[in-house]
C-alpha cells in the first residue's frame, strides 16, 4: 500500500512541492523504498484548472481524521492556523514537515516534543537556507564535532541588494526596487531588510546545535536600511566586502552569542564569494574545523526540494530521531548580550580627525580603515564616539 | 544497555575516530540516543602507551564473534583484507562506516547488497570530501531531485598544489615537496598527483547517484603532472583559476560522463574560491538548481568526523537505509566516453600563430585564448592539432 500525503497551502512553496513530487515521483519512491502518492492539498482558495484539483480540501479535518495519511507537508507561513494544525498532526502520529521558520522560531520545541511523545517527526530542512541542506548535517552528518559557531548568509534578498550595492555601485532604494521587481523581495519588504528573517533563522540553528530554544526577541537584530555606499566601497579597497551575517558562537563564559548584523567579510573567507540571492552556511567544530553549505535559499523549488527531503526520511524512518531535539527554555538567560560580541571593526571618521592609522583609504566621506585589536561591542561603540565615527562595521572573524 | 563499537586500524583516521569520540561522548550519546562505547580497536601494530590499550586486539574474529558489538568503523584501507573483514561484519548484521574510498569505488555494489540482505548499513560519508557532507546529502537532502550534475574538487594535495602555482608562482616540482613536507602528499605521491584518488571519489558520486556501480578503470582521469606555471598564469589573466575537477554528467543519450581532469574555472563560479587543501561538491538538481558543500577532504580528525556521523546514523537507525543503494553493473557501457565530453576550451598556440583571436593574452610562451563556443573532446583535439597547439584544457560550464 502506497503512503499518502498531504500537503497544507498551495501557495509558492506548497504548489512547488506538489509540482516537483509529481516530476520526480518515481525516483523519490526509489529513494523512499516505498511508493507514495499526494492525497490531500488543503486550500481555501480554488484551484479549478489544476491537474490535481480533485485532491483539494478546504476542510482541514479530512486530512487529520484519514488515517491513511501518514506524512504531511506544512507550507501555508505564520503560526496560526500552522501552529494548530501541525500540532493536531503530531499528536495523530502523522510526522509533518515544514518550510515555515516563523512557526519553528516561535514553537519549534513544543513541536518536536510533540512529535517525541507520538512518535513521530517534526522536520524543518526547508525553513532554514531553502534548498541547502543544514538541519540535517548538522545534527546528523556533524554529530561526532563539539560545534563552537555557525554562520552564514541566510537571507538572499539582502545578499543580493549588497551585491548591487557593491558590484554596480547601485543605491540601496534603488536595488530594493530592482529585487522587488524581479521577485526577491516583498512589497513589505520589512522582515527581510531589518534582518528579522535571517533572525528567525539563526534562532533555529542556534536551538539545534546548543540544545536550548532561542526566541527571536533575544536575538540582537539589525538590517541594512542605513548602509552608506562609501562604506561598501571603501571595505572592497581594503579587502572586504559586506554582508549580512547571522551567527552563533560558543563563549568560553558557556553562554551562546546569537546575533545578526551586517559584517565585513575578508576575501579571503570562502563566504566573500557567496553572492546574489544565494545563502551559505559555514560550521565549525572540533572535528570537522570549518565546513559550508551553499545554494539558493528561497524559491519554489529549492524550498520544495528540502520539503520532500524531509518527507522522504519521513517516509524511510517512522520513529521519532532523537538527534535533531531541543528543550524548551523558560528564559533566554543563556543567551550573551551582544556587547560582549568579539571582532575587529571597521571605522569611517572624518578627514578632519588627526588620528594615524595604517592602511586606511581616504575619499571625501572620511578615512575608512579596520582595526587590527579586536574590541568588544561595547569598546566599539566608546571607540566610535571618540573618533566621531561616521560609521562602525564588526568584521566576521 | 551501551552499543558497542570496534575500531578496525589505528592509523590516522582510526585514531581520530577514536580521539574524536571519547572527546566528544557525551553529546554524540545525546545526539545517538544511547549509550555507546568503544569496545575493541583492531591493529597488528601495539600501542603499549594509548590510555585505551586493553581495547587493542590482533585478532579480528573477537570483534567478529562478540554479539554486543552492533556497529563497526572500518579505518584500514585498501582492498584485502578490509573487504572480506567489512563482508563478514556485516552477514552477522553488524553495521559498518568505512573512510575507505578503495574499497567503495571497487566493492561497493556487493557490501551495499550484503548490508541490505542482513537489513544493516554499509555507510561511507568519510570516503568521499572527508569532513564534507556529501554521500547523506545527496541520497537523503536532495531526494527529491533529479541530479543531473556533481562536480567539484575531491583531492586536496592537487588543489593545495595548484593554489600555490596559482597565486605564489611556484614550480609543481616545489609546490608538490612542500606538500609532502607538511604532510598534504605522500611519499609516493602518484594516486593524488594522477587523479586516481578523485576518479575513487567520483565514481561512489556516480555510482550513488545514478544508480550503478561505475568502475575506477571506466573513468578518464588526468593528473597536472604536466600542467605548465605559464597556462595557469595565462589563465589568472584570462579570469579563471586551474583546479582539478572530477564531475559526472548525466548526457541527453540517458549515459552519463564521469571524468577526472584540470580544468578552467571562472572566477564567477563559486568552486572559484576553493583553495589550498580544501575540497568541494557542487551539485546541480531540477529542484535545488546548484548546491555547494566545502570542506576539508582529509585529515586525522575531519575524516574521523564523518565516520562518527555515520556510526550514530547506524546506532539510530539499526533497519538497512534504502535510499543509499546502487545495483551491481557487470559492464560500465552506461558510461560514455571523454570523447562526448562538451565545453570550451583553453588554449595555447604559438607566437607564430596567425590565427586571429578575442581576449587572447599573448607572452613569450605563446598566445593564450578560451574559444567562445563549446567544443567535443574529440573536436578539441582535432583543433589543437590543426593549431599546433601546446597546450589545450577544458573549461568547467
Amino acid at each position: 500500500m502506497s503512503v499518502k500525503l498531504a500537503v497544507l497551502g498551495h501557495g509558492v512553496v506548497g504548489s512547488g512541492v506538489v509540482e516537483l513530487f509529481y516530476k520526480n515521483k518515481k525516483n523519490i519512491e526509489k529513494r523512499a523504498g516505498k511508493e507514495m502518492d499526494i492525497k490531500y492539498i488543503l486550500d481555501l482558495r480554488d484551484f479549478p484548472d489544476s491537474p490535481y484539483s480533485e485532491k483539494f480540501t478546504k476542510n482541514f479535518d479530512d486530512i487529520l481524521n484519514d488515517e491513511e495519511v501518514t506524512a504531511v507537508a506544512e507550507c501555508m507561513g505564520g503560526i496560526e492556523p500552522a501552529f494548530t494544525f501541525v500540532k493536531s498532526c503530531l499528536e495523530k502520529g502523522k510526522s509533518v514537515s515544514t518550510s515555515n521558520k516563523e512557526l519553528v522560531a516561535e514553537k519549534g520545541d513544543i513541536l518536536l516534543a510533540t512529535a517525541k511523545k507520538y512518535n513521530c517527526n517534526f522536520f524543518f530542512e526547508a525553513s532554514v537556507g531553502g534548498a541547502i541542506p543544514i538541519i540535517r548535517p548538522l545534527h546528523k552528518c556533524l554529530a561526532g564535532n563539539d560545534i563552537t559557531e555557525v554562520s552564514g548568509i541566510l537571507n538572499g534578498t539582502t545578499n543580493f541588494i549588497l551585491t548591487k550595492m557593491c558590484r554596480e555601485n547601485m543605491e540601496f532604494s534603488k536595488a530594493l526596487e530592482l529585487a522587488q521587481k524581479l521577485g526577491y523581495a516583498e512589497k513589505d519588504p520589512t522582515a527581510d531588510i531589518e534582518g528579522h528573517d535571517a533572525c528567525r533563522k539563526i534562532c533555529i540553528i542556534s536551538s539545534l546545535v546548543f540544545g536550548k530554544h532561542v526566541y527571536p526577541k533575544s536575538v540582537y537584530t539589525k538590517g541594512i536600511s542605513d548602509l552608506q555606499l562609501c562604506d561598501l566601497e571603501a571595505a572592497e579597497v581594503l579587502g572586504y566586502s559586506v554582508k549580512v551575517i547571522a551567527s552563533v558562537r560558543k563563549l568560553d563564559s558557556g553562554k551562546i552569542l546569537p546575533a545578526v548584523m551586517p559584517m565585513l567579510v575578508s576575501e579571503d573567507s570562502i563566504i566573500y564569494g557567496v553572492n546574489n540571492v544565494f545563502n551559505a552556511v559555514l560550521v565549525t567544530g572540533d572535528g570537522i574545523d570549518k565546513v559550508m553549505m551553499y545554494g539558493r535559499g528561497a524559491g519554489k523549488l529549492p524550498t520544495a526540494s528540502a520539503v520532500i527531503g524531509d518527507i522522504v526520511n519521513s517516509v524511510q524512518h517512522d520513529n521519532n530521531v532523537v538527534s535533531q531535539m531541543w528543550e524548551s527554555a523558560e528564559n533566554n538567560d543563556f543567551v550573551a548580550p551582544v556587547s560582549e560580541l568579539e571582532s575587529r571593526w571597521y571605522f569611517r571618521v572624518p578627514i578632519y580627525c588627526d588620528k594615524v592609522v595604517d592602511e586606511s583609504y581616504t575619499t571625501d566621506n572620511g578615512i575608512s580603515f579596520v582595526t587590527s585589536k579586536k574590541l568588544s561591542f561595547s569598546e566599539a561603540v566608546k571607540k566610535a564616539e571618540e573618533l566621531k565615527a561616521l560609521a562602525y562595521i564588526p568584521v566576521m572573524e
